[in-house]
């Protein structure tokens, strides 16, 4: 029987995804499982996304030019650029979501042996993504104490070697809801300015800031890393379109836009019916995305203060995206959250949380902690907060 | 200034698409360009998938499961029995285009610097993908005077080293439109077995086989190599839905589907809207299949009889897909292709063809080929073929 290869091995499961037959397991007993486990907002997609698809009038679907359509480039640029963000039509490719930009970032950066940074706990697919092009992740470790701040740059500096290709932040961060401050990016902007690397910046949670005042600093706006900045962006978290898979690629680096275009053109091109939502979506109203993060906001003061006042509990306060990093008082967060699902239950009611283990990549680190996503609405996670509370004084009267 | 990856810069271009500069400049001069070059048909999608993605009832636009819907892979798992393909619903997982299907067989099967025998010429972006996966192509070279049929089983043999993984076909074969006999294919089941290899078939053009008397005979329907088998599908020509962006992968290896999914659940899913195009796309009456057949089966006729009567042109009978390589009176196709598009019209005509060096990976071979799509309705192919008599006569008599 032929072998299937090591890097097919090395793949990591989804962290989100492993417990999930014990959830189904849960369900078939009739106990609702309070999903917090998970980046699926329940919001609703724009209608001007959802009628354009309708009113759409196609006889031959086919496919578009592989770096997207260019009238949606065109005015994604002109949208970028009315928040302050100097991007051209040709700094950007049109991606099947923000995972095909990584992918696209990290092939055309980075070769097999390869070595990227990535301050940890980190967005678990990285790892994924890391591996698929043979990749090593070195992390550098941002902790709960500091709020999960950037490491001190000397921090980088010492896992620098001549492997290193790029450091690669999320900003806001999944797991951790941190925002950089502009002085933490440009001091991220001197390293891989004096050491000739890659900044990939992940900001596909850019809009998702909840208070008056913090803002968002792109990698797209510090003088003198043009060449050395690159942005992920997504639709998915933005219009809660997580379902039409488009996101985009943008760098003013001609070489990288040139062979990231090699990638986009063997795969063809990104899809259509999502490319006209997404188009459309660029005319969702302002009012909506006001709506959006008042609600957010109000999910995250609800969250922080319900987990603040379970006893043994210690979260460091998101800024922005809708998750954060809680740590409980247990040994082994993977156990507790598979006893909820297989062994628990509050009333015919359980959560179910991501063990943050899977979010970092030194072993060992995290292993009290969860990740809690922040996408249900109020009640429900009221309710779930409850439950979490209960939960663990049963799990530590055992 | 940092440097892209060594193997950004091996990524091929498209040989399809690097004339198209050129087809621009001959179009802004007010000249008509018939496309030959490219494999997007002109064939209407089936109504039933345009009207399901209308009629469907989106509120929030999520995630699917990353295997594709379970109702699609159920559906889908049934329409395989029904044309005697023995699969289940957990031999398939939904990938976004065909495309991403050989990614992910390449990525589950293959590492870096493992090779992968693969008859030339074949679609171009096969290298592509091998590139992006770090893989090496090793070309076996079928030819145009034997009507490209399977190259015998010895020139396989002598290619196998210990770092190969896999043989790749593509059956029906896009450039070359050849078919596999059941002998052929049993050929090749005889030396994956014996070599212990994979033996992954892209059978996207399946549907388009144009003579009664031949029929189609996929790798999932050998006894014996339920293992080794990996069968790529794809919905962009069956229902003429390029733009979907939907295929998929089929095996009856756990190891394999199990390490595919890992890399399906890094991507996180397939598109949505798409997956519901091609869901109800399984419903579409077979009439018209029979009327697409009979188109193409026209166009071919025509193509081949017209070309056959071009002073000089050689041309293999295709018996499947809608492509075919002919070979040309001129030492360079590559420079005849481009002077079409810049230097020459028929009465503000042109044609744009596809240069056939671009689908093979031995240097050298194939320069005086080029490969032609019928994807254009018969009046449009015949002055096509018109144009391209016209314009050899010219072009040798410079
Ligand atoms: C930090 C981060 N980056 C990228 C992605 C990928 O999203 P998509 O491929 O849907 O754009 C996600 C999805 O959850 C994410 O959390
Ligand atoms: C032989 C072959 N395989 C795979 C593909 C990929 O198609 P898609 O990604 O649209 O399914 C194509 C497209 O032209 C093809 O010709």
């Amino acid at each position: 029987m032929p072998k299937i290869s090591n890097k097919g091995q090395q793949m990591p499961e989804s962290p989100i995804r492993k417990l999930v037959p014990y959830a189904e397991i849960a369900k078939k007993k009739g106990v609702k499982v309070y999903h917090l486990n998970i980046g699926q907002p329940d919001i609703k997609t724009p209608e001007v996304a959802l009628q354009a698809v309708k009113n759409a009038a196609i006889e031959v679907l086919e496919y578009s030019h592989s770096a997207g359509f260019e009238s949606y480039r065109t005015k994604l640029a002109a949208s970028y650029r009315s928040y302050g963000l100097p991007v051209e039509t040709q700094d950007i490719i049109i991606t099947t979501g923000g995972s095909e930009a990584l992918l696209f970032a990290i092939g055309s950066t980075m070769d097999a042996g390869d070595e990227i940074i990535i301050p940890e706990p980190f967005y678990a697919n990285y790892n994924g993504f890391a591996t698929a092009s043979g990749v090593k992740v070195v992390p550098v470790i941002s902790t709960l104490e500091e709020g999960f701040a950037l490491p001190p740059i000397a921090a980088f500096e010492q896992l620098i070697t001549p492997k290193t290709k790029a450091i690669l932040i999320c900003n806001p961060g999944n797991p951790t809801g941190y925002l950089y401050s502009q002085e933490e990016i440009q001091q991220l902007a001197a390293i891989v300015k004096k050491h000739d690397l890659f900044l990939i910046a992940d900001e596909v949670y850019r809009e998702f800031i909840y208070d008056a005042d913090v803002q968002h600093h792109s990698v797209l706006n510090v003088p003198g890393i043009e060449e050395n900045a690159i942005m992920i962006d997504s639709v998915s978290k933005r219009y809660s379109m997580c379902g039409a898979r488009i996101g985009c690629l943008v760098s003013k680096n001609k070489d990288v836009m040139a062979t990231a275009m090699k990638f986009a053109q063997a795969r063809l091109s990104p899809p259509t019916y999502a490319q006209i939502a997404s188009e459309a979506a660029l005319d969702t109203p302002q009012s909506y995305f006001e709506d959006v993060i008042a609600e957010y906001k109000g999910r995250r003061d609800l969250l922080v203060e319900g987990l603040q006042n379970i006893p043994g509990v210690k979260v460091a306060v998101p800024k922005g995206a809708f998750y954060c990093i809680a740590q409980l008082p247990v040994t082994n967060a993977d156990e507790f959250a598979q006893w909820l699902l297989e062994s628990y239950d509050f009333h015919g009611e359980t959560v179910m949380v991501a063990p943050a283990a899977g979010f970092y990549s030194t072993p060992g680190v995290g292993l009290n902690e969860v990740r809690i996503a922040y996408v249900l609405k109020k009640e429900d996670l009221q309710r779930a907060i409850a439950i979490l509370e209960a939960a663990l004084k049963t799990y530590n009267a055992r």
